[in-house]
């Protein structure tokens, strides 16, 4: 049976000595996220996830979720009871913002948590995790009529949300959606349609499921421009907050999948469902967009999540199992026929990929986070700008290249146990399905890509990406400057000019012919993580190499991480040359073959 | 529902235009596989493959196989009755040597007919590919009495074969096994010991069942010189070829595993059952190692079957599902809202990716079926000295590469449906698990690495390794020096450089410290991969444009020929500088971290 340990020395570490969160201790909120308060957090949900989350991860994928014929789903054994404990404990609240009944905590410790509950049970997080995404578009786009109504019981748990977008003709050209909304004389809408795949439409956990659901108004445009979102409670909620009349909407069918089988995935049939404006009508996406971003960077988290557990279970396994002899014969252990087979090089290899992969990733997203808090918090204008650029766009890179990578590190974690990672019970097998997903769902990492090259590149002028890159190439010349600790400047910057090179041949050839765009999208987002996760890896060596300097007592974390890093620098980052010319050949063979030949 | 049509047509091709089998139609066998009898041999064994064995694959899948209490199992419904029409068709015979009732076809006939059993039903397969691998080594190493008792019955398919390795504490590791083999008065043995993970090792499809097991005799060296192989019938054969006494070897559970559910998996409980040696006393592991060759090739097949299947599923569904607007806007269907995907770029690179390795993997796997057939018929001691070393090179390259891009294909294929893949009722995500054990099973793909770089380069002071340099670097400049119709030749001979670079390294690292030999072993089988494959394009794109250029018929099969060989060698190629720099890196960062710290 598999087990997980948060990594809260990791955690602490991006967060105090790589991004150095307590120099923000001016913003709202930040204040109260002293460095104690903040490991006493991480211990603690370290404790809970391993304690009650994780035991439950197993369970949840053999008996998954059932449907009874009347509609209600019950979710596996023991996730009502952790659920009802997980909010009692108040992590739902945390990055809540106070006004509604929340801890107000900045978003960065926030997914820092996130990561253990995805690490220890990914299907048990998704309710949670579209929770926060509902409250996320509420909070922006609702009115304070609806936040009143909804927000303070979602924020607690009491309530969970969902996000309803799919249907079975459309996914990723929502344009063609026909879930319609009808205008009722009291300012309500009738909804009637039906949406598939949404992720914990229907279960047993709480009171109420508050749906976000797009739908089109009578007589809007039949396309893209004519989508409205709409809340859309199972129950009714009364003006003093109590439950009313069921709505008709309900779970047709629970969707048979790969993994994640403890999330309640549904069909859902609203028939005329009562729901109430969220927003502007017609602006739909654009109020899903803010969900939508929020849950994108939460799945980066999972891939990045998926790959940790599966390496904690890979390392725990490589360390025990006996098999072979080391080649050095003075690694060899005298007293027994074979050697742990972490001595074997090609083993380690994929224990160190996914070391490197998992820690940079961590560093990207919570990254990623504390751009979130600067776009909200900052007082200053100019901060807040180049938060929200950076943010938009990283955040495809973020969800398109760590969960590829999460997935990579889960295909190794169970290759390193051999025949026993694909036999069901050690349990390696469920992260490599369950981490598929990732890859997938909240547009696929083939729409990341097509984000980025086609929207998030081009957008004010370049404005973002060049921003990137003065960031990036600054903090490789001082970290050149200040000795190299571990040789990533001088392995990035070839990378960083591939990428810069990439970007200007898109921006010349993209706009000639829009296939080049297409064809080179996935390379350039490769490319484009290649390069953050090594930036990334420049921050923690210099952050070690500084620690190390200071005297810091815990010698081997830090020199795992110097080791790591030049790992990634002599093994990774010199991808970069081959993706680039992936990206300038351009569309011609890509498109050459007549659709009828495939 | 998933369906599969056989690729006679690129069978062919490669067959007669690329390795022109016809010109060894003086050896014993391929006489008789006359173009037009291959031809119809491979548009009939399609035919039942795509109506007998595909239409099973599903319910393999959801069904499994079940063990009752008496140790007995039983196949998913329909396996058995398809069993008895694929035994009744002789397929099972084609390659076996006429004097044991075959009809001694060549290997490379065999092998494209596989191809087609293993896209239509991986699971089934596997009851008559370890069959094989069991004849092949009796035939090799049984003694004629053996061979007379056991082959004829198991090449109609009447019995089955099976390998015994694995052990709970051993798998990679032979040396350690405990299963014991105690010599009884009248010669035979009796074998006491668990083993795991044995593919068809208990079933209703055969009268008979045929184990090939590994054990020590006693007083037999206690690691790897000490293990000898058994042939372990599940029903004694009494000399008249009538079933005697049930032998004490019982199913004991079956594997809960990730996939390939349609195939028994078995814990076998040896309890003193009777057996008879094969070959040599303690000359197991070499006897084997004739099944393991053959299997070896047999499962990098695999990988490029299962690829084959996803892509052509989802290149259906990518000529169907209409959503989103092609980038030009004159490759848009003016009457209707949304194109087929088939026209985003970054679907068709999924697509064509997977094209280019699954057509240059089914040509490599068919070029080493063919040295098979060299090695075994060739009357020429060279050509068969020459194919049996670059066989053996090859063989862990097969393995290994074309069951990562095997994956890589299924996992692609699953991609392109989206969240469509994701969901059971469309057979993607089946292909994904069941690809997935051929990465791990005969030999992790890390054991192929280690195995292609400790074992296959030094082997004869390098002389296959620089047999394999010596052709390709021949068939570059011919190529080179026939135009290069799809710039393969341009773009292979830099990697071929980068390969011999490479092996210079490691051929001057490895000595001084094995490690580095470990840690660059898999970047170098991926590097030979590339190449190799790359290799087959050069072939491929020749062929095809000798093809055009006399004039054939089907104009747009070769054209896209050429494309995909432009597309690898545009796209893939450029990897190779890449994977050279990883294996010159050393194993400095993989081996510094110590144990304790993973």
């Amino acid at each position: 049976m598999p087990t997980y340990t948060a990594p809260v020395r990791d955690s602490l570490f991006v967060l105090n000595d790589v991004l150095d969160i307590g120099r923000y201790s001016n913003l709202p909120g930040f204040a109260n996220a002293s460095p104690d308060l903040v490991e006493a957090i991480l211990e603690e949900a370290g404790r809970f996830c391993a304690e009650v989350l994780q035991p439950l991860n197993r369970i949840g994928d053999e008996v998954g979720c059932k449907r009874a014929d009347d509609g209600s789903v019950t979710t596996p054994p023991g996730f009502k009871a952790a659920w009802a404990q997980f909010c009692e404990a108040g992590w739902p609240t945390l990055t809540v913002p106070e006004e509604y009944g929340g801890q107000g905590l900045p978003q960065v410790v926030g997914t820092a948590v996130s990561e253990y509950i995805l690490s220890a049970n990914h299907s048990f997080e998704m309710y949670q995790g579209l929770t926060s995404g509902a409250i996320a578009s509420l909070l922006v786009k609702g009115s304070d009529e609806l936040k009143r109504r909804y927000v303070p019981n979602m924020a607690t748990g009491k309530w969970t949300g969902t996000m309803n977008l799919t249907e079975p003709h459309c996914g990723t050209d929502l344009g063609l959606l026909k879930t319609r909304a009808e205008e009722n004389p009291d300012a309500s809408y009738s909804i009637t349609g039906t949406k598939i795949f949404i992720s914990s439409g229907e279960h047993d956990l709480a009171e109420n499921i508050i749906h976000l659901v797009l739908a089109k108004r009578a007589g809007a445009p039949d396309n893209v421009k004519g989508i409205s979102l709409f809340v859309v409670p199972k129950f009714l909620v009364n003006e003093d907050g109590s439950l009313g009349a069921r709505n008709p909407v309900t779970c047709g069918a629970l969707e048979k999948k790969m993994g994640i089988h403890g999330n309640s995935t549904c069909v859902l049939n609203y028939d005329g469902a009562k729901g109430w404006l969220v927003g502007e009508p017609e602006k739909g996406l654009q109020a899903m967009f803010i969900m939508m971003n929020a849950a994108r960077l939460g799945v980066g988290l999972q891939g990045t999540a998926q790959g940790e557990v599966a390496y904690q279970n890979a390392a725990a396994y490589a360390r025990d199992r006996r098999q072979s002899r080391a080649l050095n014969p003075e690694d060899r252990d005298p007293d027994a026929k074979a050697d742990p087979i972490i001595v074997h090089p090609d083993v380690r290899r994929m224990l160190m990929e996914s070391r490197a992969w998992n820690e940079a990733g961590r560093a990207l997203v919570l990254w990623g986070a504390l751009q979130v808090d600067l776009t909200r918090r900052s007082q200053d204008e100019v901060e807040r700008q180049t938060a929200d650029d950076l943010l938009g766009l990283i955040t495809p890179v973020i969800k398109g290249y760590l969960t590829d990578k999460g997935f990579q590190a889960a295909v190794h974690g169970q290759q390193v146990l051999g025949g026993h990672g694909y036999i069901r019970e050690h349990g390696m097998e469920q992260f490599v399905r369950d981490a598929r997903i990732t890859q997938i769902y909240e547009g696929t990492n083939g729409i990341q890509a097509m984000d980025l090259v086609g929207r998030k590149l081009p957008k004010d002028g370049g404005r973002a990406v060049r921003a990137f890159f003065e960031l990036v190439g600054r903090e490789i010349a001082d970290a050149g400057a200040a000795g190299d600790p571990a040789g990533v400047a001088a392995a990035l910057e070839p990378a960083l000019k591939d990428l810069q090179a990439a970007t200007m041949w898109l921006a010349q050839n993209g706009t000639a012919d829009p296939d080049n765009a297409g064809a080179g999208a996935y390379a350039y987002m490769e490319l484009m993580g290649l390069v953050s996760l090594g930036w990334m890896w420049l921050k923690m060596a210099s952050a070690a190499k500084r620690a190390l300097d200071g005297g810091a007592e815990d010698r081997p974390f830090h020199d795992a991480k110097l080791i790591t890093a030049r790992f990634y620098a002599e093994r990774e980052l010199p991808l970069s040359q081959a993706l680039r010319r992936k990206i300038e050949a351009g569309a011609e063979t890509l498109m050459k073959i007549p659709a009828e030949a495939f």
